[in-house]
């Protein structure tokens, strides 16, 4: 991808969100700096006008592109010649979706973290805008842009794992297995706040573990049963998701996905076994996917190598054995959505985007709401919308 | 455990299944001879009589007292003054409840592979008879004979762990992903008769599955939900089974065994979490415990360690860093039976036995019929007795 | 460290090198862009006129800021108001002295790829020249800089470890384990060329892994014995070269760099053994350390965790479980740079530099002349100057 | 190998060595019962007469079978028409010789523990005397049996890859990092006194380094370097050695092997780098070895599965994941050793011994020997005799 870097263009990028102690916000920056396409002119980077400005300003913005609030942003940016050509979203969740809307309707491509609304109705309104208005609705499922799991869905898509059977994924971190929220830390308190969050591990990471189990198996999911706990004393949001999945076709699954797993860190895994073979990929240690043909022992495929295939290629930068994580992965995924926001810029066909959209947020906030229906039923199984 | 070997007593043994070709029966004899504490002398190896002749002559047994069958060797062996105290039972599934009757019947200890039964009323009566007969009834769930599965054990019950949160387990080999039986593959056959094996992977593996949970976590599971699956086209017996579980007083647990997962061997592990820290084993390294104290690194804890406790070093015998296996594991089960039946022998209170024994055995079968009545019902939520 | 990118001044930066096709000119730019804090302002960027325009352009340099060559560049920089305030060096190793020099001459801090020179004499040249120009001359030994690195050398410094006994290092890559270059492979041919690279296993790694195990133990070597292999057949440069080290106050060690190590990628790892304690550190999964305390268990050190110390700290940037990689310590070792050349640029004392200077180039380009001299006599012991 | 419990047959069996309180007889004794091909009938098992008394009645040994000494017991033994056929050496290293000889001068064949003799000059006399008497000379270099060992070492001699480049072998154990032998612990009592013991870490240990890559290679070692260390304050023998190796035909080796390196249990490894490939095998995990083909991912070859090789599949028994360990590995070459003996018992020729003999024996010796030859003279290159 050192390509990119020649590339005389950049996209002009606004940010909501993301002002002073965000952790996404900055992570969000690295990744859009990554590959050197995108030149951040404008912000409203927080709730409060002042936190904005001061956050704004720490960053180097043009102080008169540095907002109050979005709405403003939306308007004054829309009416530049030099306007933001696409906004990250980076706030809590409950507000992706207002802002979002504002900046469709002031014609600015989107680009959104997870999940990408708190109820499907909202997700669908965003789908239906950006369509009508002809934008690109992108949204940071930063996993799915892992070299190795990209390898992994050119495997699935070529065949080579026969007919899939069973995928187990989980996402399991610590972090919250303390009452944090109790004691005053900032991000801890909105993620555990229902009417910001609007879920607890099921909105924040389950749904990362459901997208990487649909972008790598491209399977349909017919139905559910879950069991959401509130696990630490006091909390008045899930920190704790387990799930039983059957697809379309007959094969089945187990999602886990869990803040309070003391003895994990950021352990998101997914082991896809099909009839002619099984993969398994470890967030953690990124750099490499097991791959077991049937009746053959398991071969470690090395991101960076010569038995990488070429989706795996295409987001993978630097020499195998030379590590990449997750801020690479990110800039991956940013550097894609440039491709694709620079095409259409020259009046090109970006073609169909190979990293998550809007269609993919609507399925992932569907997901969670059937995943909370099912667990207020007592774990009953229920279909899919 | 050298001290074993210092035991002038050794018990008389016998045993019915086990014979040419079978996995399991060189693995039993193998257990008991490994600390010298018992002498095979008897056996109805085969239900051919002839194959049953055969194999007791190459394994060294008196020609007298190599049986035709099971009811003529329980009534000849409990005729005479030395007989064996204790039989092995090592067929498949289905016979283990009418020979264990018979030799329960006939006043010798029964040492039975699992599941138990086929059938919770078998096992109950098995457990009312063992009683009334005052006779041991062991159960060889050899997992939990592991040094760090005790040691896990010993570390719930002192309260390391805090309060149980998730249990995670899963058993998954791949074996069985091609269909094996179609081929003539003898085992195959049989562990995929629903007649002869009462259940596919739920009971020869689930069961293990399960049964490390029980062992480790002492909850008393609730309910569960459960998917039975046979992929292999043609299987008339489940492959795959994935169970939601709910525990009294609030933990959840999710548990997968398949046969089919290609890329796994003999894939057993589990991963308890509770308020105060999580452990992490895993079958096929079993020399090693994984434990993270809250908010601290995780520490491995090597088998044969001064970190090893009391009842992890019951059952280890080597120094750390020489690895002990599965055979080592079995042998230790054995060895521990063997003080058991000494005791009584000796008229001494051979105290609560530390390993699986009838009791288990009746909640191994009552699991697998409760997974199987969940399935039926399209994965309902059901209740365990 | 996002608190960087707040930072209003980035420092004005020129590369010599890295055109198109370099490896390591592209990980560079990566590297300095990474935080934010450098402007790509002009290079000299091929020894080929042409291909250096091509590449500037590629890069969107001013034209007028793109050189024919160093000369003109050092001499056309210093003379302009905003002129270069530093030079990347990444040119083949014979390069760097005499470019190192001119910029050097024309007052302009370097920051030179490893090794820095090809003869000790050259490096100690500089570094006369660098401190008689009170210019800054850093190396960029980027394996340094990784957060659980930093907490190593720290815990060493803490005298966590107690008293050095033993060090093991290895760098062992399998990438020119056939004759790339009799294939037209341009990286393979220059490294393998003895006039061009100055060394080959050794140099090019070699000194990597002595430069990891000097960081962190901080230990002076006293005499090596080594032996340099040509393992390919045709190859004229060493591919493979084992070191025994003798340390000042009884440590002894052993370090193993190979290119033709079929089976390794990039495997640079250490351990370090104390009287008081042991520490292990794989490049390859680097945001673990392995930490075993005399007579406890093992503690896997998480990058980003609690346990991590003030050292750790400072060059680490995403929480704990989202990886960090082999650009992330690159970048974090741009930004040490930056800092230090910041302070600098303000008047202010930038303190002593955390991370390598031509200081450690000379004592690593010696370490490469004993290797050699110690295996051009046949393996004798020699020592350091 | 369950065919071996079908022989009728047995081994006779004595031990010299091995009573209370000794870790290795215990070990030998598990080994031998393992495949049950042997029958312990008598033994020497103490210095102290007594104590060798009190031993042989805790093993449940014929009191008149039970000897004061091992001069006495070779003597009485050869006289028995029932009398052992091989005698097991279990004694502190500088007792080998003496008794060995003795039972060899009486007729019987000898197993060994390794070092076989603190001097070459005794290992010479003995292989000569084992030759000139017609007796079976076996060394208990255990590791030597491990199955994926054996399939490494078939691998080597069907050329899999190519020409071997380089051999790296290391042994490191850190239960002597602090001086236990100065706080009465038997064995580290013994294994430290260089009278009883012959070497430290080089003789202990290193000898089963240098042995396992001799076996897997078959290399014949030209020359080496070495240095031996006592880092422990008051140990009067080496407790880290560290060498480097020349082969004849040009591969070149690092071996190290140490007893202080804190972080290490008993982590033996190896890795054979060849012009067409690399394996890697590590004695902890020893179900596993990695096989990297020039040019192709990783292949993780696991015991006991289809992939095994013939010679791996000699020594493993039970199906694959269910670990096997060191005394799986142990059992196995003493069922070799009994297969050999009963060939020659019965006449036939029991062909070339796949397990280490006496010929062995005398090269451990003159590598040991040569290396501290080496450590003595400052680290010069020595050749091998």
């Amino acid at each position: 991808m050192e390509q990119a870097t020649i590339f005389p263009g950049r996209i002009r990028l606004g940010m909501v969100g993301g002002g002073e102690g965000a952790f996404i916000g900055a992570v969000h920056r690295h990744a859009a700096r990554f590959d050197d396409r995108y030149e951040l002119l404008a912000g409203a980077l927080s709730s409060s006008a002042e936190a904005s400005q001061r956050s704004g300003r720490a960053l180097g913005l043009d102080p008169e592109r540095i907002y109050d609030n979005y709405k403003q942003m939306a308007q004054a940016e829309a009416a530049r010649e030099d306007g933001i050509e696409a906004v990250v979203i980076v706030t809590p969740n409950h507000m992706h979706a207002p802002v979002a809307r504002v900046f469709l309707e002031a014609g600015i491509h989107v680009i959104c973290d997870k999940p990408v609304t708190t109820t499907s109705a909202d997700a669908l309104m965003l789908q239906a805008l950006a369509k009508e208005r002809g934008l690109l609705f992108a949204v940071t499922h930063n996993y799915s842009a892992y070299p190795l799991v990209r390898h992994a869905q050119q495997m699935v898509r070529e065949g080579a794992l026969g007919t899939i059977r069973v995928v187990q994924v989980q996402y399991a971190q610590d972090w919250l297995a303390a009452p944090l929220e109790q004691g005053g830390h900032k991000q801890a308190a909105w993620r555990t706040d229902p009417a910001k969050a609007g879920g607890g591990a099921i909105g924040d990471i389950g749904s990362h573990a459901w997208q990487l189990a649909d972008f790598i198996t491209g399977l349909k999911l017919d139905s559910l049963a879950a069991q959401l706990s509130s696990f630490v004393p006091g909390r008045a949001i899930d920190d704790d998701v387990q799930v039983l999945l059957r697809y379309e076709g007959g094969a089945r699954g187990l999602l886990w996905a869990s803040q309070v797993a003391v003895g994990c860190t950021n352990d998101l895994r997914i082991r896809v076994v099909g009839s002619a073979g099984g993969i398994e990929w470890v967030q953690e240690q990124p750099n490499e996917l097991k791959w077991t043909p049937l009746g053959e022992p398991t071969r470690i495929i090395t991101r960076g190598s010569a038995a990488m295939n070429a989706a795996g290629a295409r987001t993978s930068r630097v020499p195998a054995g030379h590590p990449e994580g997750y801020v690479d992965a990110f800039g991956a995924l940013y550097s894609e959505i440039a491709s694709h926001l620079l095409a259409r810029r020259d009046g090109g066909d970006p073609g169909a985007a190979q990293f998550p959209t809007i269609a993919d947020g609507v399925r992932g906030v569907q997901f969670i709401e059937t995943v909370q229906a099912s667990s207020l039923s007592g774990g009953a199984w229920v279909s899919l919308p």
